[in-house]
């Protein structure tokens, strides 16, 4: 059985909480829910994080190399800024999806520029709560 | 019933053909009867074009507007250039997916501005045909 | 009797359709019939033109040096990134006025630059349909 | 009746006498007497002033919010630098037009970027002192 | 006795009567009045200056060297492009304080520059009409 | 009674003890005293908070959203480069002020952006120690 | 016998009409007749080709995949701004030349930048229509 | 005999008052008699003016046009920042000389852009007061 | 007895692990070794530490001020975003040196900016493990 | 008898030497003894150096002013950086042909710009030692 | 009795016999000569030299040092991108005047930029072969 | 037994006798001293170079190829200019180090971009005469 870490970063726990008339009421525990539904369907075991802590991203990824056999990355504003975290993806040696619930490339110009995606597989951003469920679809054959 | 277009931009025409050593031997034809056996599994309505053109691209979404209720955009190397897709794609005013073979943003610096990503739904980059697949089901809930 | 070459570019042919709230139920008819009219006042013959391909268009620029004595020229969106319509004006060797329903100086900063304002007499911005009959107007005087 | 001022900027004062070969012969007198003749036709009241002074343009607009139902602004170099001017029109909350004589746009790089069109209903540009005839006809709908 | 002057720029004039829906009715002369209140209690004597004129307010802060201890500094839209007035707070060698109603830096691009940031004291931007009182509080200490 | 959290950012810990010639022997503890005290003057329940991790800080702005009614935000050099923190301001959905003890926009070039500005009330920056008292006037009429 | 194709883009077409004062009265049939001799004396098939139309330029280049040994490949303006050419001969994989009547580097800033010329064996540029010569010469021996 | 107009701008008269210590005790006054007579010993007629405000240079430009044979203009701040100037020195049609007291080249990034300096003759900086008494000698054969 | 840390920033500790037929077998720990026993001969006491977290490593450096007497830094990927560790290296005031295992500015773009570099005695780099020896030769006399 | 100089920069000596896997086993011996057996056919005297001092290289152009009739420069890396190249091609008052072996275009981002390009008859990149008889067939005519 | 050297950079030796329409015929040569009339007069002894080898204008500028008391450096076209030069008139430790026969802020832009003037105590530009009157008048106050 | 050169370029030579109380009288000769004792030391025979000519610098590169094993290469200021050095390293094919006195990343910004670092195996910058020492240690493993 193949696993998969699903690996939130900043802000992301404040999903529903934050802004309710515009994002809903969907949760992160929500959207745990409805991954690990989809994960079970798909025969993979899964694993579910959140830090708004860059470093402890990078110890999860690091970790994720011999834990798991692929990562789905939603590394929110860190997305943008951080090359630690692109240098954490090569040294995993797992394949890497990076997703983003908004379509990043329609908001402010300092969300268009990825230091991840060159060391990703593929993007997927735009589709709220149900890029999760896209992105495992787009992993499992990948593992 | 819904129908979606699916999109095909320049040089996509060339899938199967060119660099079989690198892109496989999966062709447009391999690539639309896959997403005719999705679409109907999906309960889709599917018209699936590929044209050289940016007018001729226009033309079709303009008439996606009155003859489908989404729309799945491959709009290859226009994807970087073309302000003209962009306003077309307002004008359509129907839910569009921005999608990509390869992970563009892992290529040249002339491959990372995408002229349409600002007025579509969302993006699915990086998953080579598989992303089709994707971009139905990601579509399917929109229409 | 003077002939005008009025040359619409992409998109255009959506007008009156498009988004009635924001833009009126003025139609590219309505306009081309309103320029009917004017040219008529002015004791001048009128061809009106869209097209959404770059290429039709720089054909019809290149007719226009034999066919009529002056051009207006809406290029929409092609505007902002056709070097070969810069190239295909001057070739034209006739006085061309840019025009633009919009103001695009206060829209997108890729707007802003336009590739063919090098090597036209002047523009026209902002107006909506009215631009039309002020553009008649201006190049009255100049064939 | 409806009344409009006709601002102009910088070194404005100087049309006629300066290079005749090639501006001609035609001074800010001349133009002034010929958008009077216009406005009479149009019934609408004129003021026309011209100044060097930015701060004097800028006490004219705000004058303008009480005084006129339209400004025709023909802000010379000021045009590309001043945002106490793009203030001031906000500031007078009456429809402006940017007109210049000649074609800003084919001429020097630092002539190419307006601080005020983003404020102003239209831009007109390169058709000399005609372009102040074009820019009664274009402001009197909008009064 | 220590003599403050606070010095307003183009368009501060026009505070209270435009755009009264979002500014509020609170004018310069309101401003005024609650500045010589809180400068009372300070124990500092005021001047209050407006000028739409950079040369003017040039000359002000030339004079100020000798006739006041210190300057607060809304300049407005000049603080982005004003060389000239970065050069004259040098000249004057007293304390000034750059102060705008509004919080500039969330604003457009090009008020994200100020030219005389580098020669104040400090900044305070943001707050309305109580900046007033906040930069009176700022500056008592440094007279 | 309305609460407030005063945050500092990473190397602030060091004030005092950190080239005291230059910053003189203030020190964080000795801000905290002051702040404390106005506090009470202001009727104000005051939280004071130092980190050096981006990810602490972020933790402590989520927190505020229940606890505290304002935060006043020494960020540091993280200011300068984070959207992280960014988008803890949004989603704390408290009024949030910007503090610096330098007069950061006239220090080297990339302390003259800030991440945060943009989605903070306002900014106060370059009055040393004293900002704090200012900013603590600054956000009790915004509680 | 090996067969290379000459493929012209916009504009090319009016040479010899446009400016002859400038660019002579050598038409494109006198450079196609020119070619033509040239190839027969290097024992080469020759196709030559001119379209305004960037798609139909694609899709001439797909054929050439199968149809052609070599392409020489004067894009006009299409050089400056086309991805989907630099995709399409790519896809071609046959040796390509890029060629230009006049020295694009002593003209404009954005003649100076070739989107194609990171994919073609060489470039030759300035030497007007015995440019036409000189490619024949190279393409020879790359077939 | 032959009069030349020399221009001061914004600052200038603060000379000798400002930074005594570095700047020296040489006031305007100083220069205007040191200048004085050089134009007597090279038989030139010497008006001499300074002024804080942009378009109160402008009007005295306009006016050199007729009433003097050539003109030094130290622009000042206005250097760098002034198309007002730039166009005003065209319209004079008269040599015109720039010159600075400091080596602008050698300050401040903002302080290295001259708008004047493609309009005028030539450029003096960095000499202190002596410039002066070097681009009397410079436009004298000028003349 | 002189004391030093070495101090290793993100992703150093997948060193051997990570790529070995790249990096080879030498692991943080071997080089952890080889620093102790050459700290030894230069009579140097050692400490060394490894972290993720870019708040750890201020923190670190902080305590650094009464606990050595030198830093040799490889802040990895932080090297090139951080603006906090500029600011720590400042208040630590201990002489740090900036090391790094690869040829930084013979990779991508985005490692060629330190924003540390300008802070630190000197950079040595591209020279692997050894760079570490290189570093404790090169601290030993400024300690 | 007309007389042409082929002139080689620096590090063209390398020739055959360096990388012959990769450069092949031609000398610039071998490319000399080509050109003269070409020039002999095409009637024309040849001179050849090769020199790595830029100054060297202008020494020579000024050289060919009197004694030929054309050059042939391949400038290696100065064509990229050396503006004292380009004013002497101007001062030898000579047609003079832009050569490079390989493809410039395709290569690094610092060898996209040449200094020299503006001030040549034409460029030919990218045919290896053939470029050079390209060249002289190009520069026969021009003679 | 003081010493001055005049260095001359690369082309100023083809002064006279280069475009003598443009430049007149007044050579290096009669520059020498008038300027060691004028340099009698001044009672200054003068060397003159010239060199199109950027690293000969070094050696001569190191040997300054100790052989000159000022130096005039027309630099020519090294002036733009000479960071060498910039070192060797820090380290010749006399007073230098950048000087230039031709405006060169009104030319191309990258003559614009001067690597030296930062380092030289002034700068003297578009006055032809009287610069270097104006620059011994210049120097000979600070020798 | 194995040779390096240690290559020195522009105002090298000046070392010690230039501006001593900042550089002390550490002179070119004392570091030849030191590298030779070192070099001794490490059983290399040494060979030490110091030119202002590029072209100079260039020839004893590629004399290098086959006379040294390895080269430490101190390009003062041409290295952030030089392409021509970045290529003769290439086609020395031995390994190179690049050696700075000061941290050039701590100075100018024309000196943070170094030509020559994406050829070289590494840098060392900012130790003085004792980063000689530290590149005969980092070189030795290498040869």
């Amino acid at each position: 059985m193949k696993s998969v870490l699903i690996l939130n970063g900043p802000n992301l726990n404040m999903l529903g909480t934050r802004q309710p008339e515009i994002y809903g009421s969907t949760t992160m525990e929500d959207i745990h829910a409805a991954c690990a539904a989809k994960a079970k369907a798909l025969n993979i075991a899964l694993a579910f994080e959140q830090s708004n802590h860059e470093g402890r991203m990078i110890d999860l990824l690091h970790a994720a190399r011999t834990e798991h056999h692929g990562v789905i990355l939603n590394a929110g504003a860190y997305t943008h800024t951080s090359i630690a975290l692109h240098d954490a993806i090569i040294a995993m040696e797992r394949p890497c999806i990076e997703l983003h619930l908004s379509n990043v490339h329609a908001r402010e110009e300092f969300r268009h520029r990825s230091m991840i995606a060159p060391v990703v597989v593929g993007v997927i951003a735009g589709f709220g709560a149900n890029g999760y469920q896209l992105a495992l679809d787009a992993i499992s054959p990948l593992l």
